[in-house]
Order: structure tokens, then sequence, then C-alpha cells
């Protein structure tokens, strides 16, 4: 039986996580134990600890490590903050392998932690790159250069690794688990989300935005945001805003979403959707706006046309389903009619493929960890050029 | 005036680092912070703070991270306690410029540190490989990844970077910093020697010692070290032996060290040579033993034979001074033999070129640092394949 | 030239702390340090940080310690991760004296981190008790048992500081340092109030609402403010509310205010009155409510009612202006009616002299400390009963 | 069942606690839980958890927090590098009871971090005085705050914590459970304990001396060390050494007993001797020496002469088996020939009585815990003056 030791700080992490760490839990050849972390334990940003254990996860442990501010010194004071709390975790579980996904704080900090205590550590989703200079680039090769294991999500991601001096043999490409979930999540009707969202979703067509702030030009958050959300208004279509992640520069988003949301009665702001409202939401919209990777990663699953707004997800993989435009709300206004209302294009996008994967990731990932062997040539790694 | 804020843990990088803060403390153009760190401030490793000061440096900020346990968590505990004290010191100085060294825990947090607060982050050293799957490695490049301009120490080094993806633009090849004041330290007689260190060391020749414990196998390291201090007891020659570094494992070799020192007349133990007597007794002594990075750094300088034992400096660029045998008594002997006895090899050597660099390092790095332009393109790294 | 570092992580200790820093920053006597922590640097309490720089002081170290969540392990935590932090800033100024004011985690840390360094800690607002089994009193008294020197608020306060076994000669009863800058502060008009808050301040009474969170029964928060709200609703009476502190518990009050603002034109929610437009809403108000120590501490040298609800500040020495009631809406609505329109009533708490002091605290405070001998007997306290 | 979270950090507390642990794993009421920190994780200090696991303990956590520092910035930086630790811990194990003893990091930590998260703590060995100034009253005191439930070893400690403002219904006197374990030792002869040092301890008459450093004056401790070893070395008698525990200071005294153990064949130094052995070698010493609390506390149960060097237990209550001296060789001298050599002395010291306790300590302890009502009245403090 393999003792696993995952680490999730936050929803989006959690999401991709979610099937493997369910696969595990069903499985008799693991026994895991989940370490919840950060904006989790927040009210400020929905306790979504509450939905792990919701989900039937019990806690192996809470590290209550985010620091309240808005200043860039936040996150890194945060990951500080964490690991020694994560090395005291691992000491106590001593796991036969550390997993965690992404770009955020906790990927750097437990597969360092991980390195340092000659313990085999798992990075889901490495590899990947963001063109648009941000510390998540840096954090995902670090991350990457203490892992011992890689579970990309495209094979482009998995070459990007070799060329940073990653064995071959370390690299598995099974595409996104997210998509286990995303495809497999129960359908609710309009009616339904109407009865769940406590207001009438009727038959016209609707939008769903989120946008998460960029930290290296977050002064102007306050500006872009108007420009969105003026483009929206001039559509007359409803839109439903989700709140964005715990990084610097989300509080001038969520004050121009009260703003706007006070004086139009067509705008809708959830701070914590459900995942299932969530994701059928994405079933029945007429469009993505935002610069959520949603757009990029799930929403080719579902033929949905979307707009991505700035430079977040600019420059990675997509299918013909997304446009990318500037924060310019003439660009995004043309961007959404395009979507909307251009015929042939919406039917390109509707049987577009995901090139994020098709639904069996988190079962690959699962196999694979099951009999790797572990051993010394696992835990120390030569660097060969 | 440009504000630098310069971070050292240990001597090793503070041997490497000190040309550069001497020349940059002279010069009007700087304004200079040192921060200092972990072993530094340990009794058990000397408490080389105070030859810092001794220096005429004064220190902007001590931060006592360093935990008190020889157990594989130590480091990684110790590197997440400093984390918060570099960003709050980062945070009250505001420095143009963070410069670390090398690939200790100061390198990864202070890079780190310095990306999420959007500060540059200069590496020197960095592009190395050290072939034996140490976690040094995967922190040397995990700071390089974080690090916005890199100094360089080899050419190949630079090419190392290069394919890691950083961008050819942020990186310079100097050379090795240490050698400037390597090269320049005040000479000291045979007698100027023994009266430094209150024994005869007369005019026979005698070995110098250095051995630095190795995380990966450090179950070994007592047999290890026996194995060398045997070898050495064969030669009837005097072995002056230093202290090795704060890592896990050398316990093993001061306990060791004490044993045979207390048995043996030609073996003498020191815990904190002052750097000035250490290279002095290299020009004098007939050859270096150990894994002491000195070996191939530095000792090609001074035409001296180094006879590297195990596995921690192998397959890094050496001159012809070096020979490598694994951790055997008979090798060892056998290497020290051709070293000190063989005419023709101890000639090759005294003439060979130094490929670490020509005592001019510092001063380029200076110059780059008063130069570069400091913006948005230096701090916000794009990464492109 | 005494060095001080003083240390503040909310705003209201901040105010107490005022006229004693001010004081200070003029003298040649003395060379003032500032530290601030934790809610102070979070945009979620109003980043009050910038109020003080405003207020001419320079900061010598900024401490990001606050965690991020509303659970009963915040407090303990962030309190934890300040201690390393201060010691740090500590060993760096070598101050003379450590200033700290009241029962939040500052007090605590920083007497506790100036005791072990054998720093001179100053205590002010020690030996004051509340009744109500909240941990500030553990904080207080066990701050006391760590510093060096106290100033107390009242002679009671003094006395009890005796019993628990301090020198008598340790102690000064001195008044309460706020009320120096209370009493001088600038008068404003109706007229002006209503300019600076931007909405119609009439000549109708008003009435003025603090409310900060019970940490022991915070479960019942979101149904008692309610009373209170109620309660204020049946008044008829314009209400101008301020934002609860940080504690667990805030945020159901600040959830019961923005749902009753929406509704209610007559309640006005304040994230963060400047202290001159809070100082002469009270001048001009009718009535205080809540349960802010302003009511006892401040509001007498005013003559102001204030009905003083549930059990935060019961058992405090106060003056004949506060009535005391449960957090039940026919008692809140009883005592607001007493203190609104019985003649007699009003016109002894006009006249009501306050036992917090006189407005020369500070003045006191800084004497002592300018001649005070710092000595070992100073340091190192013999308890003796 | 009751869960118990106990927490120690040094040797000594756990030779207080272990009767009570002890008690509490052999029964069906308690589910212990043991916490590990500080010196017991370093090898400077003999790694003592692994004497705790051969007693037969699992460890619930292990808490890396003990700075690499003989400065006095090192011991509250390890404090609180550990309170964000123990909280992490007891956020996790959720326990009805936080148990710690005395006047150490731990103490202070382990009590503040229950109180904050509402959980009752436990005190054993509260209302001491030791009358040196130094920091551990403070300490203690502190504690005392923060705790719940005292458990006093004397009468007097009891009276000194209701002056403190303890609720009387909180304390109970029950003596020092290190003394259950001490009087229930088994019998080791001069011929086993000779047998497990490994040198011929014959029917001589020896001393044992055990010095702690004293913080507040350890520039002095090299001096000072040097009166007590050539008054013992005057004797003529064999003296065994016990290394000093891990407070700033201890440094000199360790350099001293190597210098002087290298050159004086009738000293010998130990750096942690089995418990076992302890007393054994206290049941035949001819007289204890020092200032361990030792000779106070558990000395008499042996009807032992014990020479008490330096402030340290001075103040303390103790039986007629303690002489009090100044760190001065012949004040040293002239008390231990009294004590050795003084017939109707020894008489005297060979039947006194321990006021320290009966043996059955922690029987009391384990029972009151057992029964008493954990609610609201226990977790809340009313201070009442």
């Amino acid at each position: 039986m393999r003792k696993i030791a995952a680490i999730t700080g936050s929803r989006a992490e959690y999401d991709i996580l979610y099937p493997v760490l369910k696969l595990m839990q069903e499985s008799v050849q693991f026994e895991l134990n989940l370490i919840v972390t950060g904006p989790h334990l927040s009210e400020m940003y929905g306790r979504t600890v509450e939905n792990i254990e919701r989900d039937g996860f019990t806690i192996a442990d809470r590290i209550y490590n985010l620091v309240n501010t808005n200043q860039k010194i936040g996150r890194i004071i945060s990951l500080g903050n964490q690991i020694p709390a994560i090395a005291q975790t691992f000491d106590r579980l001593k796991p036969d392998f550390v997993i965690v996904v992404g770009d955020r704080e906790e990927a750097i900090s437990a597969t360092m932690t991980a390195a340092f205590m000659d313990i085999a550590a798992v990075h889901i989703a490495g590899g990947d790159i963001a063109k648009d200079g941000n510390i998540d680039n840096a954090v995902r090769y670090a991350a990457g250069k203490f892992a011992h294991i890689h579970f990309t999500i495209l094979e482009q991601h998995k070459k990007n690794l070799i060329k940073m001096g990653e064995d071959e043999w370390r690299i598995f490409t099974v595409g996104n688990p997210a998509l286990d979930r995303f495809v497999t999540t129960p359908y609710l009707s309009i009616r339904q989300l109407s009865d769940a969202l406590h207001f009438d979703l009727d038959m016209s067509p609707f939008l769903v935005l989120i946008q998460h702030p960029i930290i290296t030009n977050y002064e102007q958050e306050a500006y872009h945001i108007r420009q969105t959300l003026d483009a929206i208004l001039e559509t007359g279509l409803k839109c439903l805003i989700n709140y964005p992640n715990s990084d610097p520069g989300n509080y001038p988003l969520i004050e121009a979403y009260k703003e706007y949301t006070a004086k139009n009665a067509h705008l809708f702001l959830f701070q914590n959707l459900d995942r299932i409202i969530y994701v059928n939401l994405l079933r029945h919209a007429a469009c993505l706006l935002g610069n959520s990777s949603s757009g990029l990663l799930e929403a080719p699953s579902l033929g949905l046309p979307v707009v991505n707004i700035g430079p977040r997800q600019r420059g990675r993989v997509h299918a013909e389903n997304v446009i990318f435009v500037d924060n310019k709300k003439q660009e995004i206004l043309n961007a959404l009619n395009h979507s909307l209302y251009n015929d042939s294009y919406r039917s390109e996008v509707k049987k577009c493929k995901n090139p994020y994967g098709d639904g069996n990731s988190a079962k690959k990932i699962v196999n694979i960890l099951a009999e790797l062997p572990i051993n010394s040539a696992l835990i120390h790694k030569n660097i060969t050029y």
C-alpha cells in the first residue's frame, strides 16, 4: 500500500486533483492523506475546505499560512510560512509520494520540501508556459526541477521539460485530470440551475465572466475590468460573474463587480459557485468571457465559444473555440458578437476537439503511481547535459 | 546610486561574494546592504559573521534561521524560516538588486522572494552541474528560474542556462569572483604560518584535507573518512584538516577527525581557518585532498595537485591538477603518491591554466550592475520556447 | 539619546500610542523606531499603516503576520509568526526600550521577545481586568509578567499588578494617553462633517454604533447584532456604524451591517473613519452604542451618554455616562430612550469626570522614560513574595 | 476517553512528565498524544527523542524549532517558530487537555496556544519562584496566566498562584511527578554501574557534577566553572560530570569539561546519561554538586548531600541536604568537606524528608484529569480581584 500526501491550497488546484484523489481513495493500493492550505481555509475565499470535506475526504493537516494583505509581499511570506508546516506533516506521515499541481505556492513549497527530505515528488501540469512574464512560470519550472515525476497535460509540455534537462522517463503526458470530473458532472437543466441560484435564468442566452487579476499590472485592473463590463452591457445579455482568485489585484475587480451589479439588473455576482453549478452554467451559456484557464481547458469539451481577455492565457495551446482580445471595450464587443452570432464559427466550435484530454487522465496517473519503483534512481536526480 | 541587498549564509558563499561586496562598498554608485543568515550566526560553524564584520562590512540584518538538527528535515525548515525574514528585510530596504551565490538555501529563498516582490535577482555561479544527484543541482536551477540576471563562472554554464530557457542577454560569463581575492591574498612564509597556527610547520612537505559530507549517502560517512585518514597516515606526511560544512552527515566526520588527531601527532584539526591562513597553506602544501570545490576552483591558480575523493565534484570542469578517486584507501594512496612524487605530472600541474577565471570577475560584475537598465523587461521574464 | 522600538498592530493600540510617539519624535532625547504589524497592513482592516505615515512617522519595519482566516487558530498563528520577525528587528535596532500597549498579540509577543533578549519592555495600559473570560485578560497579565516598566491608566490597575507580584517601583499610573489626542482633536462643525462624509448630517440627533465581536461566543454574533440594529431602527434616528476590529466573529457583523444599510436609508456604514471625523462625530452625537472601549475611556470627556451592549466592557471602571445592557432589543431600546430623553440623566452625564485621565499622560510617560536608569536591576526582575 | 496532547522539549521536562504519561498510556480513559520539540530532536543535546521512543511512546508530531546559536535571540526565535507548529498539531488532534511542565519555551507557547484555541491547558510545576531574575520566572508565571488547571509541587506554589489571581479550584498540590519514577527506578550495584559506564567505579567515594549555564551572566561561565572544577580536584575524589542543558552559555562549560577531563584521570564526562544510570549514581554518590534542580527535588529522597553552586536554585524550598555556595573555589571546597566528612550532618541528611513529594503525584494528576468537567467555566477564566 503506497502512502500519498497530496497538497492543495486553492480551488483551481483541487479541481485538477479531485479525480486523482477520488480514485486513490477508492483503491486498496493507496493510503491517501490530503493536506489543505492557504485560501481553502479562508472565509474570504469561500472556505473551500468545507467543499473538500463534503466530497468525502478527511483532512490530514490544515496549514493556516495565508497572510491577510493585498501587497506583493503577501504571497512569498505565505509561501515561507507553509514550508516548516509541510515539512512537519511529511515527517509525521513519511509518504511514498507527494502530489501537487500547477504553479501556485504549494507547487514549489511541497516539491522543494519533498526533495530536501528525499521523498518522491509528483508534479501534475508542469512544463506549461504562460507568455506574460508572470511569476507563475518561474514557480512552475522551479517546481519541475524539484519534482521526481511529471504528469504533463500536453505533449508539448513534456518536450519543454526535456529541454529543461528533465529525464524523459520521469515524464508522462496524461491530459488534464480536471476534465475527468468535468465531463462526468451530472447534468442540470435551466430550471434546476435557476432553482439552485435563486433567480430566473430563463431561456434567453446568457454570458459567464471570470477574470483573475494580473499581478504584473494590477494598477490597471480597475480600468480594464470596466472595459469588459461596459462591453457586456452593450450586448444586453444577462451575465453571471464569478469572484476572482486570491491574488493581489483582486480587490479592484471585486469593487467594480459590486458597483456594476448594484446598478445593472442583468449582471449577477457569485462569490463561490458550486462546481456542479459552474459546469452546467457553461453547458448552457452562450459564451464564456475573461481570463480563466477554464476557457482553454474545459470549454472545448462543451463546444463553448470563449472570449479571452488580456495577456493571462496568451500563448497557451487552445482549440478553435477561443478568441484572444486585449482589455479594450470594442475588441471585446467584436469578439463577443462573432462568438454569439456568427453561425459558421459557432458550428466549428461546436465540434472542436479538446487538446487537453479525454477524461481518463486520473486513471493513467493512478496506474503509473501504483507500479513505479521507488528507489534511489527515482529520488536522486542526475542532471545530464 | 543603486541599492544592493546581498545575502550570505555560509563561508563558502561569502568567499565568492567578498570581492564583489568590497568593490561595491568602495564605489559611490552603490549602497551595499549585507544580510547574514544561518551558519554564519552559529557558534557551531565558527560564527563567521564576526569575520565578515572584521572585513569592514556592517550587517543590515541577521537572520537566525538555522535549525539545530542533523536530520534531513533540518535544511528545509531552515529554508522556510528565512523566507518571511528575507521578505521583511527586502520590504524595508527596497533594493534595486538582490545578489546571491550558488546552490545553498539562500540562493533559492532569496531569488524566489525577490521574484515574488518584483525585485531584480542576481544569481552568481548558476548554470553549473554536479553529477551526483545532490539536492544542490535542483536548488541551483530553481534559483536560476527565479533570477533575472546570471553571472556564470564558465561559458558552459551559460549554455546550460540557455538550454533551460533563460534569455541569453540575461547571462554574463565572468569567471569566479572568489579567485579575485584568492590571487591577491597577502603572502605568508612558512615561518609566519607556523606562528599563526601555534605549531611548527617545518620545511617538510605537508597535506591539507577538507571533506564535506555527501547528503545522499551520509550513513557511510564514518567509513569513508577512515579510508581517507588511513591513506594519509601511510604517507607519513603531516596533514592539516579543516572542519566540514554544516550539512547533515558532518558529525561522523568531526568525530573521526577527533579520534585520529588524538592518536596521531601528524594530524592537526582546525575548526575555522582564517582565509589568509588557508590560502597560504595551499601555497605551501604538497597536495590538497578531499572534496572541497577549492581543489577545482582555486588550486589550479597555484599549480597545486589535488586528489578529489568521492562523488561530490565529479563531472565538473577542472584543470590538469585534479585526480578523481573513490572513497577507497588504496586508490587515494596511489593518487597521492602520483601527485607527490611524479615529477612530470607535478611540472604539468605547476603551469596549468585555471578555467574558472583570471582574478577580474568582481570588476566585471560591478560594471554590469552599475549600467544595466532596471525596467519591466528585466523584472518580468518571458519564457520563450 | 534613548533608542525606542514601539510596536503597534491595530488602530486601537495606535490611538493610545500616538501622543507618546509624537512627543518622542519631537524630542532630542529619543530616537523613535516604529514597527507596524498585522491588521495595520491589511486592506481588509483599512491598511491603517498609511494613516500612520500620514501622521508623519516613518516605519522601521513592516511585519506581515496576520493570517487570513476567521477561525480561532488564526490569532495564535499570527502571534507566532511575528515573534521571529520582532526579534530580528530588535536585534538590528538594539533598542533601549520596547513599548507596547494593552492586550493584543503585539503586547505579549513584543514584551516576551524583549525579556528574552534582555531589553527593557514598557507596557502601557496593563493591570486592567475585563470580566468576561476573554483571552485578552490572560494576554494582558502575561505581558505584564514579561514587562519591566508599567504605565497604568488607573490606580486600581497599579494595585492589581502589585498583587500579581510586580515591584511597585516599576509601575506608574499616568492615565490613558489616547485622551491627550482626543481632547486636542481639532473641532469640526456639523457642516464640515457632512462635507467630509459626503452626505447630509443635518441638525437632527444621530447615533454612533461600534460593536466588536466577542471571541468566546462568536457563534451568536449574527443574532446579537440584529437585536441592536432592530432597536436602533425603532428610534427612527440616523445611525453611523463603524466597522468592527479584526477578531474572529467580525464577518457576521459586517454582513448584517451590509444587509441593514442596504435596506435602511437611516443607517450608514464606514469601513475606516478618520480619527478626526470619529472624534467630532462623538462631539455631535446624541448617544454612542456598542461595546467599544471608547464609550468608557473617551466619551466621558465629552459628556456623551453611552449604551454599552454585551459583556465586552463589563466590570471596567467607568463614569456615570455608561448604561450596561445585554444583547436584547428591548433592553437596548430602553437604555437608548433613557440616554436620549431623560433630561436629568443627560445633564449629569454632561458634567461627569473622566476617570481615565486628564490629557497629560504622554508627557508623564516620556519624562519618566527619559530619566529612568537602564541597568541590571531594571532588566532582571526578582520576584519576591 | 479523554484526548491528551502532552508537549516536551527537554529531558528535564520529560523526566517530570514521564510518570503521568505512563499512567495515561496504560489507562483506557485516555488517548495520549506526545509532541516532541526542540532539544529532544537535536544531536547536540543527545537526540533524546530516541529515549522517549525506547520508553514505549509513539510521537504524535516532531517540531524542529530549535535555532542553532548561542546568542540570546536564539531561545525567543525558537519559541516563535514552534507556535504555528503546535497550533497546527492541536488543530489536527483537537485534544481535551494540553499538558506541559515548568518554565521552558514549551510551557508558555503550548499554554498560550491552547488558551487562544479554547483548549484546556494543564500546567505542571507552576507557582514556583527562583530568585535570580532569570527569564524562567516570567515564563512560568505567564504560562500560569494562560493555563486552566495547575498541578503544583508545593503548597507554597499554590498560594503564589492564588495571589496571582488564579482561582483556588483550578490548583491542586500533588508533589513532583518526577519523584514517582525516581523512587521506583530499579537498583543497580556499583558493579553493574561500572559495567554500564565502561570504567571501574570502585568502592571509593565519588562525586557527581551537573552545572547548567546562567543566562543572566553567561559571560562569566568559563571562569565560574573552573572554580568548581578546581575545588573538585582538591578533594582528590573521582567526579562524574554530566553535560549542561541547551541554554546559551553552555559552550564554555563544555569546553572547560573537555579541557579538565583530558588532563585529569579522576574526572569523567558524559553527554547523556541514561536515567537509570543517573539515579543509581546518585544512590551511590558521596555528594552531588552543581546547580541542577535534582539536588533539591530528588536528592533528599536518597538522603544525599548536595552542594548547590551559584544563584540558579537560590530561594527554592529545600530539605536539610543542601548547602548553598557562591561560584568560589574555597566556598565550594568547604561545603564539600562538610558534606563529605561531618558525620552528624551526614546522619541528619540521611533521614531528611523530601518536601517535593512522596512518589504518588502522577496518580493524583491522572485521577483528577479523568474526572474534571470540561466546560465553559473551565475554559473561560474570569479574573476576579
